[in-house]
């Protein structure tokens, strides 16, 4: 299951209430002329998701003492906005078809609208920005940064079957960890807190990001396709190594990891279900899924003792249920 | 010619050395980690350009009479990361092969690279923004969705030969002049001029911008290959029609109207250059062309008024020089 699907029941109904608001702010900005570029620009944030980056803006905000939430509303929209637009994107690159149970937007309106319609999202987001301090634009800034370096990284290290963990761990901070971060920051930091409260609700959102990565990488190899929403083996049929592929490697003799190697640098596109199988069997054979997991576990207690020198609020309850939600998609 | 290479010779001292400082601004925000993301994104600031855009932020705040252009060299460096963003974009929807005498960015480093690397310099450029008042953000970003805008109603109305002279100058004024009026506006707005002169500068820019672009199109209809540095006709074999064709068009009799718009609307991409002649000889047996240039000569003509607002100095000299320069293309 999608973190967002489980995020959205588990939310207090305060977050739930400022959610309204921005999804009010978020359409307030998406007219255009002409109206097809805003079409464009809606057709995938209408078609749902749980604004879970949003969500994130405002628990930072909150559970770090702030009150009057309309001081976050347009940034969380931002957040939102650049989101998606790096999905749009992400499925040009991917030659996605499907997304949140409907076409991508570059297969029902084209390739070259939907760069144009993300183009107008991140317009529309930092127009948003050009509103706050500059401490608020440099920490979205430089969290796209990373978000555009690690999608680098990624698909220059596809099928690299030689990628180590810590070339791992990088991308998947960049990729994943640095918005879910920059989120937290900003609600944080918008609420005039002591600085050690935002560096903690940072380091927080960081950690979370990465067992977030991390279980998401083990789902690919344990969960059947029903539960997780897409085929399992999709790392593994799209070349993407990833920390548990990368420790069954380690942990494999010859010749089951010269075998394992050459499935997952294997850059035929038609990478067939039996391969795919039988990469899942070399890698369940060896201890890696739980090394894996002990690595997210880490990450989560980190995270939950960072956590631990905020104020005790509903919302700091409701950052650490995030990190056992993450932590037990398994069971 | 291109207006760059013209507009680089014409350019007074002082212009020319503040441009030394934009050009040490741009590629200071451009490391990145890999250092392939800000390879990327420099391939194509590096093949040259003459700047044409941070070159109008500082004579716009030179002719309205700033002084210190610390203040401005930051937001004329972004400017000109946005408009190579636009570049790049561009080039990955038009399967464009070569730009500035090299192969274009997508073809150098693959369409998800260039993808990435033009969103990376759109972030840069607004993180740049972030520094200034809101106003100064909200000038470029909303340039930018016009930008966005007239790609979508260019992109909607390919091989359209029933466009209407309006619908075409509203595609122009958002694909072309607003991003002009922006430099020009921006740079104004800097100086802390009266609004009265920042809006005079303002339709300067935007009316110079549609005697360019019209111009632009004459030239596409009227030039040799070899002075315009792409082939002859290249508007009529992407199905862009211009105020010249529609012009054409609405002169012309039939059966001569008739077969001028089959070849227009022709959606066959391999467009022969015998219908590109044929189309070229139907537009040059009407009064289209000197039609059209009389179009740009008002543009120009409103331009020139605008400047006049302004008290006279080598920069509102150098701005009307730009005018003249536009309307002597042909000659």
């Amino acid at each position: 299951m999608k973190l967002s699907q489980e995020m959205g029941d588990a939310l207090v109904p305060v977050i739930l209430e400022d959610l309204k608001l921005v999804e009010q702010e978020i359409f307030d900005h998406l007219g255009s002329d002409p109206p097809l570029l805003g079409e464009i620009a809606r057709y995938l944030i209408k078609a749902g998701g749980k604004r879970v980056r949003p969500a994130l803006v405002l628990l930072g905000f909150r559970a770090a003492g702030g009150e009057d939430v309309r001081r976050v509303i347009p940034i969380a929209a931002a957040i939102e906005l650049i989101h998606t637009a790096s999905l749009i994107h992400d499925d040009i690159n991917d030659g996605s078809e499907m997304r949140r149970g409907q076409l991508t937007t570059n297969r029902r309106y084209g390739d070259t609208n939907a760069l144009v319609a993300g183009e107008f999202l991140f317009v529309k987001a930092f127009r948003i920005g050009g509103m706050y301090d500059w401490e608020v634009v440099k920490i979205i800034a430089d969290a796209c940064t990373e978000l555009a370096e690690g999608e680098v990284l990624q698909d220059g290290n596809r099928y690299n079957a030689s990628l180590t963990p810590d070339e791992y761990l990088t991308t998947i901070r960049k990729k994943t960890a640095s918005l879910i971060d920059a989120c937290v920051t900003v609600g944080a930091w918008l609420s005039d807190a002591d600085q050690p409260l935002i560096d903690a609700l940072g380091s927080y959102a960081r950690n979370l990001g990465m067992a977030f990565q991390i279980t998401d990488d083990i789902l690919d190899v344990k969960e059947a396709s029903t539960t997780l929403g897409k085929p399992r083996g999709n790392d593994i049929r799209e070349g993407q190594l990833s920390i548990v592929t990368i420790t069954a490697l380690e942990m494999l003799g010859s010749p089951e990891r010269d075998e394992l190697k050459a499935i997952l640098g294997s850059r035929n596109t038609t990478t067939s279900a039996d391969e795919i199988n039988r990469a899942i069997e070399l890698i369940q054979g060896t201890e890696a899924l739980d090394a894996s997991y002990r690595l997210a576990r880490t990450y989560a207690d980190r995270a939950l003792e960072e956590l631990m020198k905020l104020p005790e609020t509903e919302f700091r309850d409701n950052l650490e249920l995030l990190i056992e939600m993450i932590m037990n998609r398994f069971f």
